[in-house]
């Protein structure tokens, strides 16, 4: 057995790492008047009755004197969207609050915005904690906000939790899963499923129009950015087996969806107002049922699952052209 | 202002909820010789020199004695798959270590397997905290496994952390969004994006072989289950545009991928060795690609990214019939 002095620390760091947190920035009025604050992680609930909190403070923390000779203090629980916030209080030196639109607490404390929850506290205890002081306060006031998802801290770097749903399971009959076979998780199955699942009523949608998923590709990419010819049309999607050619171009054309090139505009193809409200009808339809799908998911998971399909598409992109580059 | 006197309980502990933590269980071990153990999410890290955590233990626990009584104590940060361990552990009254294979630590203290993290710990500090006792220990020995990611927790529920990529991007020019237009943002686009982009090979594998799309669909349900029929089989694909026609069935026959139904069989569509070796190569090189692409992701993400799909296809399922079933 090792004794504490033998511990290596980075090593220590890395399984303490392991144990996910919160992000929050504490913050106080130096006798001075100037607003002080800094993030911590090391935030907890200690007690309900009274309702106490804690976090703790390293002894050689240029914001201790402030905190020491304060008695109130603020913890704001930061949501996703104040990564910023946390790394720019997370350093020394430059004006913290520059630019943050404060609002003042009990004891004259500075509030910042846009947190998931606020603790308005006062000292209750001050604590030894080796090389940390812990401060224990008592909550006088809070305030809670659904702006945005939490933000977590896992490993050293900044997390979005989602749910943990690993009982989800598609079949009701879930058997051991073969080495080498067709199972539920199978991301090429879970992508597929879910692509085709949501296109559905799409799919249907241009079938009563009598347009085919080629066409929709083509007035899909058109929406984007008119004037592509049939070879750039291609190059953003034929990847996904769909093809844009001239026999294709010239239905459209003759069923109204597509103008005919070349009169004073450069070659390519251009949208009819026909075209523009047929697509703009579907994307409604698409968005609201999206909307519905996301309802059910949280505003974390919704955030989570786009990020991750923009990372698996990242990561298994074949030099697709941007389809929005201008 | 409120005074904490009026605090409303339900309220605080939702506020509280906001800051995301890990899951631990602490164990000790009783005057008597029986093993103590709860589940605890107070934890957090104190002091790096010497080493030194803290957790919160409420006064009226019945744990209270025994972690009065001995010196030591073990926090175990816990992993996505013990969640079924943090359950048991959060209540009273069953043996909370049966079948527990369970290592004894410093002070004869029972070590949990499975862990992300353990700390071993001997109390440095007890102090007052409102309705609880915080324990600060100093860390005597510690060890860290990636056996799986850890398990958090957030708003009273499981969670899974996934590293936060917000400024993931895949077009080059972010534009502001449109109210309603083709963004990077519709899921459709995410989701056929991955899809395609991730089978824009298996379809390449597939033509070499003279296979199209629609007959991979049909080796794909007869792989998971042989004896289907053509109606069996477009009940399971046809929401996805593709399609099992009497045609292809014949031509599968010709080429030597199908055999011929009704010989001592009962009706329906079954794979020569031919199409099951073909299927299997397929197969193996889009398993090895899937975990290419998923090396880069972290385990934490990808259990994620299936876990949302899965949702996402639950959420969306038109009602099919569950291709895995017997």
């Amino acid at each position: 057995m090792r004794t504490s002095a033998s511990l290596d620390t980075r090593k220590f760091r890395n399984a303490l790492g392991t144990f996910t947190t919160g992000v929050t920035i504490v913050t106080t009025r130096a006798p001075d008047g100037a607003p002080v604050g800094l993030t911590v992680n090391s935030f907890n609930s200690v007690s309900l009755e009274p309702p106490m909190v804690l976090w703790s403070l390293a002894k050689n923390s240029r914001c201790l004197p402030a905190f020491d000779a304060s008695a109130y203090w603020a913890v704001h629980i930061l949501s996703v969207d104040q990564e910023p916030l946390s790394n720019r209080f997370s350093k020394a030196g430059e004006d913290k609050f520059a630019g943050v639109h404060a609002q003042t607490g009990v004891g004259d404390v500075p509030l910042l915005p846009g947190c998931t929850a606020r603790m308005q506290c006062k000292t209750a205890f001050k604590y030894e904690g080796g090389d940390h002081i812990i401060f224990v306060g008592e909550v006088l006031d809070f305030d809670q906000s659904d702006i945005a998802p939490p933000l977590a801290f896992q490993a050293g770097k900044y997390m979005v939790a989602a749910r943990k749903t690993d009982s989800v399971s598609l079949s009701r009959l879930p058997a051991p899963e073969p080495e080498m076979g067709f199972t539920e998780n199978f991301i090429n199955y879970l992508l597929g499923r879910a692509y085709f699942q949501f296109f559905a009523p799409m799919r249907e949608h241009l079938q009563r129009l009598g347009l085919s998923e080629n066409e929709y590709y083509i007035l899909a990419v058109l929406m984007i950015k008119e004037g592509r010819t049939i070879s750039e049309m291609n190059a953003l999607f034929s990847y996904s087996g769909h093809e844009a050619t001239q026999e294709l171009i010239e239905r459209l054309c003759e069923q109204g969806f597509l103008r005919a090139t070349g009169e004073s505009r450069p070659a390519g193809c251009y949208l009819t107002d026909k075209a523009r409200n047929t697509m703009l009808n579907i994307l409604a339809a698409a968005k609201a049922r999206e909307a519905e799908v996301f309802e059910k998911f949280g505003p974390s998971e919704t955030v989570t699952l786009k990020n991750l399909l923009k990372r698996f598409i990242l990561q298994t992109d074949p030099g697709l052209p941007d389809p929005w580059a201008g």
